[in-house]
């Protein structure tokens, strides 16, 4: 693993415009030194060498994961690798707040890094995808152990409780975000949280859930009927399943992440719906459960291989429920890889 | 609750320096609003007339929980509310970053509002010490649960594991943080992340957790021996815990945090451990497991009536493990109230 991180920053260096970047974001710290650390910054020099600091309480962590390189430990993270930088470094504009700005960069000169980092976060290495496929693999997994629960009577919260429970039983590190459990009206609700409400018949149920497994997040939703599917719940999950479908299909290396959502977007908007699908289709997962890149009309850039997306395109009726269809794929040069493998036909339980 | 929330808005206008205060910390703006969400911002004004401005996923939970307020939808909350704000505002310049900072505030002449809502959180009101006595109940009676599976044999994983379902299953809405479980040697470790390490004969236990409720944080430690406890292992457990009983006696309204500190601290060094109690005593908890105010040897200001703080002394011996025994108590006129109610004699299990 020490490999690997000295790999990441080495390709951080060699963009690097400053002689020195002091990252901040701790999540890129991880990305960078393997150290997981509630308190840690890494300095990487463009010539490729690097000094990470953490505080006494993650120094026996900080020996083992990232054994190559020279640590400082300390509390004051920045200021101590703020020290050891030259007179200019740059820095992580969108991480760093104005307050410790002015605390931190008195005496040098520091330019934002841009999203460096992120960018090459984006695009990840087969053992990140390893972690990813087997998230989201406990994460299909639990949704069949949670399936005999799903019965009238039995509430949001109780499903909720045992898609985590099941998550974390089947080896799990954690859940990768709070899940969502939105049954019958409540499915209009994009990001409801899981409340009392009893599942009855006739129910649409929106589960959004996903494990996390050496810090990479699975994402995954599905929506099933309880008792029976009116027409107008077949016809509107019909729908959503051709979008996401088609979204799937246009996710190849090159392709524009507006185009992608469009691909979605079309295909619902044709069905009458467009303006029933109030969010974008999609982001990056790996280390964080949003990052880059987005999928969505105004955004841009380009999808690349090995880039982990989530494709979720759905359709939201106010007081009536609800239907999302997500998985978690990997774009590649041979066509997407689809992480969670549950079934995509319309489940009446 | 909506009235609860007016009169924390008022709170902040009253101290206002300026027009107008954006409040971007999500915390803050759940305090402040009652709204829980992943992207919203307040406006308050001197005057003591508000906005909020969330964006749409969160538009239904924003009706219910802030009826009384002006409530904006929209994906750019804070440049929203920055349109609504007149040429002069003060903004969490602990919380924006120096990217957002440069985009959002180009035509308003904005000042740092300082950490004047951290300030009023510090306080509770006694709707909030219920939710954290509620959350610290649930803490103590998964503790008893977890009690018969200590044993010679069961990883800290397992452990910790069981500690996180039993506060679940007894009601609490998430977890107050990871738990930390450390046996035998890892206890020299104060953060140690639960590992495989099966729990033996002859150790020290530190067990380091707490629920959740309402959004409040429980926050309790208790060190237990497995088996038997050695002559040095009674030592420190007494020495740490007379500490804890000084720095619980001490934390008086008016009194310094640094002397709260000093209380348990002299009694560690008059013991012999003074350099092996190797960070502050406690801190805040609230909306936040860890927040204003700080409790340590460096650290300023004085305790008031209806703070909710912790009282953490620990003794941390390398390769031999280590001792700490925490409580959540709240600070009050006539003696602190301590929530978290679990004996804190040594259990020998």
């Amino acid at each position: 693993m020490p490999q690997i991180h000295q790999q990441r920053r080495a390709a951080l260096a060699a963009r690097l415009q400053a002689p020195a970047a002091l990252i901040t974001r701790l999540v890129n710290v991880r990305y960078l030194t393997g150290l997981e650390s509630s308190n840690a910054a890494a300095l990487v020099f463009a010539d490729g060498r690097a000094v990470l600091a953490t505080d006494g309480r993650y120094a026996g962590t900080a020996a083992v994961a990232a054994p190559d390189l020279e640590t400082v430990i300390t509390p004051r993270v920045a200021e101590a690798l703020i020290e050891r930088a030259g007179p200019e470094l740059a820095f992580e504009a969108h991480d760093v707040t104005v307050e410790d700005h002015a605390r931190l960069f008195c005496d040098v000169r520091a330019t934002p890094l841009g999203h460096l980092v992120e960018e090459l976060r984006a695009v990840k290495d087969e053992a990140e995808i390893d972690l990813l496929r087997r998230a989201c693999a406990l994460t299909d997994r639990a949704f069949a152990l949670v399936l005999p629960l799903l019965a009238p009577g039995v509430t949001e919260r109780r499903v909720a409780v045992a898609l985590e429970r099941h998550m974390i039983d089947l080896g799990a590190d954690g859940i990768a975000f709070p899940s969502i459990v939105a049954s019958g009206p409540n499915g209009a609700v994009p990001h409801h949280v899981p409340g009392d409400r009893p599942l009855a018949d006739g129910d649409l149920v929106t589960m959004d859930f996903g494990a996390q497994v050496g810090g990479y997040h699975a994402d995954m939703t599905r929506t099933v009927a309880v008792g029976s599917a009116a027409a107008w719940q077949r016809e509107v999950y019909g729908l959503v399943a051709e979008a996401q479908r088609a979204a799937v299909a246009a996710a190849v290396p090159g392709a524009d992440v507006a185009a992608v959502d469009a691909a979605a977007r079309t295909v619902i908007a044709a069905g009458g719906h467009g303006a029933d699908f109030t969010h974008g289709l999609g982001h990056g997962v790996g280390l964080e459960i949003h990052e880059a890149p987005m999928l969505g009309p105004s955004r841009t850039g380009k999808l690349g291989d090995r880039v982990p997306v989530t494709a979720e395109p759905g359709v939201y009726l106010a007081g009536r429920g609800g239907v999302r269809i997500e998985d978690t794929l990997v774009v590649r040069a041979d066509g997407p890889e689809i992480l969670t493998q549950t079934t995509k036909e319309l489940l009446v339980l």
